[in-house]
């Protein structure tokens, strides 16, 4: 074993790896929807799901705001969105447009679901906690959904043979595992 | 769109995920490991990991009596120990004699690296949520350690095509990507 940075290690754990977007809604009504790497699911019971959103981030302001947000889980006909919705230098754009998506609100909340995601889940803010250049939002679960029309799994795919890579932005690949 | 339980929508996201083993040592000297799958990086700097533990878990105690732990990446030559790790019927059994895993402590926590994973990182816990049936630990990475020797990426495998199964109990498929 070598010493080496968190960074250095890190590129060993990212790939592959599932990505979520995630809508919320101001009190202003400003819509928005980014793509996140880094979250988890929390407990079962109650279900809670927590999710990891850089301090400079848009988002960051608006779950804080709004109290409320859904995470949908994308299948490989998102590929392409999926890459729009993570580039920070999009961030004020119309993503909503630029990807199609529909602004209709959840049942219990007002952001968005992605009705073409496999799943999306509609959350409550529980709990929130600072961790550095990151805040953690932990949102408790209060409606579920799913895509009734099959698809295979969407992700950020590793380096190693054996993914076919669907859309692409400099280093960062979106795919899916080869049949 | 069909609205579902959680546990049925969470289906469409549970695999495939990369597992990790958390490792730890109470204050009695006790040393524990369990493979975990709900986790996530929570912040670059400080360099910042999430885990979320079972209330009935042992590692939970050990965590909040010890506040420390290492979070380490399994690769393909460990994925009977991932299994091993995460049955919770072995959790009074001696892990590490079983996996054959050294109780030899990072430089900065008593808790064990493991040293054949493709990556260990040893964290000194920083916040800790409870979210319900699960409690989150946030920890602060105080060292990072890869293996030299390349390894392909180990996962909970998904049911569609193009995975290799290599370990397996029950429902739970462990495996990799085929290349």
């Amino acid at each position: 074993m070598k010493q080496v940075t968190f960074k250095e290690a890190m590129e060993l754990w990212s790939t592959p790896e599932r990505v979520v977007f995630i809508t919320a809604v101001d009190s202003q009504g400003n819509h928005h929807i980014m793509t996140v790497g880094w979250k988890m699911r929390a407990s079962f019971r109650p279900p809670m799901i927590a999710v990891a959103i850089g301090n400079q981030r848009r988002m960051r302001q608006m779950i804080d705001d709004s109290k409320e947000f859904v995470v949908a889980v994308p299948g490989t006909d998102l590929a392409r969105e999926v890459l729009i919705c993570g580039m920070p230098n999009l961030e004020n754009e119309d993503r909503f447009a630029k990807c199609g998506f529909s602004r209709k609100p959840g049942t219990f909340v007002k952001a968005p679901l992605v009705e073409r995601a496999l799943c999306s889940f509609e959350c409550k803010l529980s709990a929130r906690v600072e961790t550095g250049d990151h805040t953690l939002f932990i949102g408790e679960v209060v409606a579920s959904w799913v895509n009734e029309e099959p698809k295979p799994n969407l992700l950020v795919v590793a380096a190693e043979p054996g993914y076919q890579v669907l859309a692409e932005d400099g280093p960062y690949k979106i795919g899916k595992v080869r049949s």
